[in-house]
């Protein structure tokens, strides 16, 4: 039943919106947090989504905009402070524009990666932006979090992948900016402003998206090397070899793998053992087999001690089997307990520093760490888990010790404590004692500017206590 | 003789930092505007730019950031209002770092682009951004106005090249994210909030900047295409037989090769006469020869009636008097002198039908148009010269009629006004006219809030009369 409050903004919005509250809206993906909601709202159109949101800032009710929920630092769930509106996304799902002669698709917030990815590759294109959960994740929220993945290395992030949004601000104003342009240099970059502010300076209802035409061929290897160190000298070298045509370079540890043969025995593995392995893919021109290009860098890569083994898929099968390894070290992890996760990113130099110092400092923890991830990004999934024999529930007292540990180690290199996943509600002290003072006071100035009265996403990226 | 104000002013910069004002600091390329200034000042270090912003804070006296004063929109120089302080870069041109291993440079703001250039290369790099200025630019002014250039198609415009970014707020504080990370998703990107600002709402004064390993092999043609239409099918067949490999897709019209034929009769043109041709340059992997990869594009191309002539550069020296011949289009036109210049950007779709339409609007007005440009962003240059035997001055009373039209067509068909050059202070008046006004709304709330004294650049992008 409804508070008198809900029930006064309930009346105020456009009919047909609310949706019942089912337990699905206050859930995030690893079970961290349990929102709560006084009212959900599935507006169908960009008009409705403004007029929920003047509704809201009318009653002075936060919003909570919610595309697929995958998201892993609790941007998508309030659990604290007055009911929020819950803002779902998930009916505003149409393809609004598809131009293959330009590589471009505008899509709404609500469809789901993967369907913008079927769009684009029903028309000849990739989108290439991929995520382990694109069969949920909505392009909205992965806009709000600038999403990163396995491509990001060629193609960057969501961020570089959006031509331009429409977004509806906090005032209920809407931005009209689904440019179909690579270059607009007419004002302020409000489009990156919005992307990656995880909706707490409005709400994105639809995007441009740059598409880009597929390669004539692409060829897909793992590779074992010596360190990881080895492993981004080996990056430079295939950089060069390939053009730049590098699209993913993976970094996949004895542990993960350990983890996997335990867990999953059932996915093969083609370099058991391998303390240190990567997956490598490559998109390459017309006249260039992927055979030949692989074999080439695989053999000049032995030459100079930067490879041991290493395994090219020799079919799209055996290509997919390779991936399929890597998008189950996730799924690997969940099933023994991670003690804590940190999605961190460094200067490239400095990551085979870290991972020894940090194994270091990490030692006497009696712990296991899987450290795998986008390698050639610098980012890093730098997750620990129990070891062999106990619980995670033994480590509640050292998690949160653990977890300051390591950033620290990595805020000190320069690095980043969220390189691809944002601050949401998980990071907000993180980001108020790392963030440099002059930048965090500009967003609290911007975000003030732009939502004066507070009621964008609340508590998410800045602590509101100084808001 | 300094008025009595700017004294006071003087005697509150750090010591040193003032320069004398030579005309220099007053003029840009083309002529259009000549600036006026009290002081100028050439702070050493951010410590010192931090320290002059603060001082003319106080004394609200605005400041004119100038880097190298190549901008095409009068971005640096203020011709009206008071006296503003030039707070030129010219003596912060420290190398702070670079990280071959990393593929990242960090630069001071007055580094010139080809100093960056020629720093990247010296350590085997490549950074690619490429104007043909960048003798003179700054990199900060690149920054700052989001430079285009022959590259952006490959590797994105100054935007996409960035990494982080050290910069001095209105209020005289410094943003320190001189970050060497390819994902950091802590918060609001004010990064690109600054870069493409011009100016407005803080001081660029060193950048972190991303390198990339330069390809095995490199090669250009030139190619005759029947219409800009077949240059745009051309472009889609060439990223897909070369991996996302063309590096630049530069679209060249019979009125430019006749005006470089009357003006430098001395560059040599491998296809004279003809009406519509483009200079394509690709990067390779190791093991595809460049012979082979644009022989075997330009006979799929020639098959598909896309292309009907090409010369494909057989050195070098070759490759190099194709790009002279790109990079004197410009000094072409100004020997010839414009009625009006035009840097538009279309949707790709739209760019056959602009030309052919702009072109029968413009038919009865007496001129020759050199249509040119980045083609493969969707970039031209759309530039109107006198008649043959007709003088500039004669169009005076209509000029800007021309340009309202061109602009008007360009807007009517999903474009930008401004594609790479910016506003300036040349544009104001189209980008309040043109601009969406949710999104000028929001760009005035952040001017506002980040220069609540109006100080950083008065007028260059938005109107100083609204604010």
């Amino acid at each position: 039943m409804l508070n008198p409050a809900d029930s006064a903004l309930a009346a105020a919005l456009p009919d047909g919106v609310l949706r019942e509250l089912t337990p699905a809206y206050l859930e995030e993906p690893r079970g961290r947090y349990l929102g709560q909601a006084g009212l959900v709202a599935a507006p169908r159109n960009t008009a409705e989504v403004a007029a929920i949101v003047r509704a809201c800032a009318a009653a002075r009710v936060g919003i909570v905009p919610r595309g697929g929920g995958t998201g892993l630092v609790a941007g998508q769930v309030m659990p604290d402070g007055p009911a929020p509106l819950i803002l779902s996304l998930e009916r505003m799902t149409a393809l609004r524009g598809l131009w293959p002669e330009e590589n471009v698709l505008v899509a709404e917030a609500g469809m789901t990666l993967q369907t913008v990815r079927d769009a684009a590759a029903g028309a000849g294109r990739l989108f290439p932006l991929s995520l382990a959960s694109q069969g949920t994740a909505a392009i909205g929220g992965c806009l709000a979090t600038n999403a990163g993945g396995v491509s990001a290395l060629r193609h960057g992030t969501a961020r570089a992948l959006c031509l331009g949004i429409e977004a509806v601000l906090p005032d209920g104003s809407v931005i009209h900016d689904l440019k179909r342009l690579r270059k607009d240099n007419t004002g302020y970059d409000l489009r990156d402003l919005l992307i990656g502010a995880e909706g707490t300076l409005g709400i994105i209802t639809a995007a441009s998206l740059r598409l880009v035409v597929p390669p004539a061929a692409t060829g897909v290897a793992m590779l074992q090397v010596p360190s990881p160190d080895a492993a981004l000298t080996l990056l430079s070298l295939a950089e060069g070899r390939m053009a730049g045509g590098v699209t993913s370079f993976e970094l996949i540890s004895g542990q993960g793998l350990a983890f996997l043969a335990e867990k999953l025995p059932e996915i093969r593995q083609p370099l058991p053992g391998a303390e240190w392995s990567v997956l490598l893919e490559v998109g390459l021109p017309e006249g260039l087999p992927s055979d030949t290009a692989l074999e080439g860098l695989l053999t000049d890569a032995m030459e100079r001690g930067l490879v041991t083994d290493g395994v090219i898929a020799q079919s799209g099968q055996q290509a997919a089997d390779f991936w399929n390894l890597r998008e189950h070290l996730p799924e690997g992890n969940r099933r023994i307990g991670a003690i804590a996760s940190h999605d961190i990113s460094l200067p490239l130099s400095e990551i085979a520093g870290f991972i020894r110092d940090a194994g270091a400092a990490l030692a006497g923890h009696d712990l296991r760490i899987n450290c795998f991830g986008h390698l050639g990004d610098g980012n890093l999934h730098y997750n620990l888990f129990p070891a062999a024999g106990r619980q995670r529930g033994e480590y509640d007292a050292s998690r949160k010790a653990l977890s300051r540990l390591v950033h620290q180690m990595v805020v000190d290199r320069g690095g980043s404590f969220s390189a691809e996943h944002g601050v949401g509600r998980l990071k907000v002290a993180e980001l108020a004692e790392w963030g440099d003072p002059a930048r965090l006071a500009a967003m609290r100035a911007i975000k003030t500017a732009l939502d004066p009265l507070g009621i964008m996403n609340p508590g998410a990226v800045l602590s509101q206590a100084q808001d």
